[in-house]
């Protein structure tokens, strides 16, 4: 069934939606999922998944190392999670307050994450960090937060990549610091002095463009003991990473516990939910803040993140995702090694990257995902992948396939 | 199969739950869902809902006059929303960027909404009145915004109702004017002055326990010329009212279009989504503005959207929940007048207010309120309520006898 298309092409139904997109959405699409970011032959719009496969509106099959920027933990529509989120369903989604599967989502999160005394939950990831530092703040009566350089939290004001629209006073009080700088961090403490309320970090360093970077287990206790020192939160942003890497918190294997935790994307395998998991030192501080949202208490969602969770922890996905990330590592490093190209692949194996030595313009990033695309594989050259539940041997063995045309493409690049 | 509770009773399931949430959710319940603000023997949690009936976790029914707080516009589980949902669900949901529905449903939006030339779609309508003030001030490079004091337009840091965890730099931009003060506003205009970016304005007054207040022409057109003389954008907040009372705008029928407008609640009857609308003054600035989501692009609530737009056009929903709202009007102001008590009743019959005269405490609204739930009216007793597609006449005559109950519960209180 599947279709490929002529080097760099995009389908003719994509380029009709394309064409009709620029009338009546501003530059034809925003944010993260613009394909004018991609390579060239990218579509930008999509007709159906199941499992690690997608397809486009040209009925191009792809497999995904996508899975929707991380949303899609277990595969996409997996059976047991749509039977949980269609029996809800049968029942009513958004209603007058929660259901009982609210209170049930909110024991398995306490039960799964041992720093977690209780939950709450939204719908964005952008809602669970400024939820974090605004229950740091109420809690703490301080107002700086600590941020690395380059590490996105989200697309609000105060924390967007961006600066259009944005005032300075919406950053006023960020305090930055380099991620695994333990030097650096602690000279953001100083500077914040008594007005700390808070260090918000991710589970890894995954600024687009850039090898990626586990933390030190120096780098984490450091932000940790800091947090102690001055009676502020550690606050753990898990948005990309939450269900992928440990399903007790990703920092739980270098022994330290955040105070507050930020979850989304995964969570529900593709639902929209978000979550806030936190200890009891911010409990109070939790049920003074005003946060809310008309569908955060949709019990679709929630119904989809039980299952997710159960499976997630029951059958060990980090476990299966690390074992397929692996395969996919060591096929792209011998493809590289037989093709004379120098790359350099870092992060954990269950959200990789692949980059190019010596590709600032990212050139070759490009051919190379281009390619591996007309061949039917979904990569992306500078932000971290995915794996997901649905990939099995046969799929990464017919991803390095794909690549292989793209190390040729790349091949043929330094030949021109 | 209706069950009645005691006076004031929360039913067993409904304690047991809470129970429970109390250890694993702070305070056992956040923002405007939490059950605590609400009247004596009102649920916290909720079972199941179809058409105008919503059910506790008791096997209560009772006829839904909040309809999940606006996102119900048809009815719970109508059947051509549920069925467009199913349809695009059986297809995927969450992908790696949008499918046809997006382009489908942005062209609806600007099929259907006069001052429309575009559309971007978000979750929350946080999300969609916060792009529209990130829009404008990208547009225009300025800074302030005026906001009607005690307006509603979210719960994020620069715009909650709460102070607990937020700084004064979330609100430094902000400069207040009163509600169809056309002097006030004209004073917030000079005090902004080179630097205003926006009127940010709700479609009528619907602040929480006083009477609804729908805006004079005077005031709408105030706020166009003001904008209009300095350059700046009119933003309108329809998060609340969006498609309810007017599908072509609430503003439309003055003779005022907005800029920017911010939609979500009711646009797709409970599945979580929002929009920004816009016109081309402003196309280019959402274009440089950084905004996004992991799951804004979610194929599913756009489907149940554009079924949602349809049916509101095709039938006019607004003018069947007028029609139904009138009938409950004219009930209760019967009702009132033959128990001898004083009310007003405020706002668009699509989303009536009843106040008690001399009820300062809400004593008298509280009490109505708890008797029309024990005898299956689910009113509230100081916030906007909701009327859907699915409330009938039958349906509000069978409320308007809950509500017989309340009066007398009323009646009851001035006797004690």
């Amino acid at each position: 069934m599947t279709k490929h298309a002529m080097p760099g092409e995009v389908g003719n139904a994509d380029a009709r939606l394309r064409a009709r997109a620029s009338r009546v959405v501003p530059g034809g699409m925003w944010g993260h999922l613009n394909a004018a970011r991609l390579p060239e032959g990218y579509p930008q719009f999509f007709a159906s998944a199941e499992g690690c496969r997608i397809r486009d509106v040209d009925g191009r099959e792809y497999i995904d190392f996508m899975c929707s920027w991380g949303p899609v933990l277990l595969g996409h529509r997996h059976p047991e999670v749509q039977a949980a989120a269609e029996a809800q369903a049968a029942l009513g989604d958004c209603l007058n307050g929660p259901g009982e599967v609210m209170v049930n989502l909110a024991e398995d999160f306490v039960a799964m994450v041992p720093h977690a005394d209780w939950a709450m939950f939204q719908k964005n990831g952008g809602d669970a960090t400024t939820c974090c530092v605004t229950i740091a703040r109420s809690g703490t009566g301080r107002r700086k937060v600590l941020v690395a350089r380059g590490s996105y939290h989200g697309a609000l004001p105060w924390c967007s990549p961006s600066v259009a629209g944005v005032t300075s006073e919406d950053r006023a009080h960020l305090v930055h610091f380099d991620y695994n700088d333990v030097a650096s961090l602690n000279a953001a403490v100083d500077a914040a002095g008594k007005d700390l309320a808070a260090i918000l970090v991710t589970a890894f360093r995954h600024d687009m463009g850039r090898d990626l970077e586990l933390p030190t287990k120096e780098f984490a206790s450091a932000a940790r003991s800091a947090c102690d020192a001055a009676g502020a939160a550690l606050i753990l942003d898990e948005v990309r990473t939450g269900l992928r890497l440990d399903v007790s918190g990703s920092w739980d294997s270098l022994g330290v516990r955040p105070d507050l935790c930020a979850w989304s994307k995964a969570i529900a395998n593709g639902y929209a939910l978000a979550a806030v998991t936190g200890n009891d030192r911010y409990r109070e501080a939790a049920t003074k803040v005003f946060v809310t949202g008309s569908f955060w208490c949709g019990t679709v969602a929630m119904a989809a993140a039980r299952a997710t969770l159960r499976i997630a922890r029951d059958t060990d996905v980090p476990g299966h995702l690390r074992a397929m990330g692996l395969r996919l590592r060591e096929g792209l490093a011998s493809l590289a090694n037989e093709n004379g190209i120098a790359i350099r692949q870092s992060g954990p194996p269950q959200m990789p990257l692949m980059l190019f030595d010596g590709d600032a313009d990212v050139a070759m990033g490009r051919a190379f995902c281009s390619a591996a695309l007309r061949h039917g594989a979904f990569f992306h050259p500078q932000h971290n992948m995915f794996l997901s539940a649905a990939h099995r041997e046969a799929d990464i063995d017919a991803a390095l396939e794909a690549a292989s045309h793209g190390f040729k493409a790349v091949r043929a690049l330094g030949a021109r």
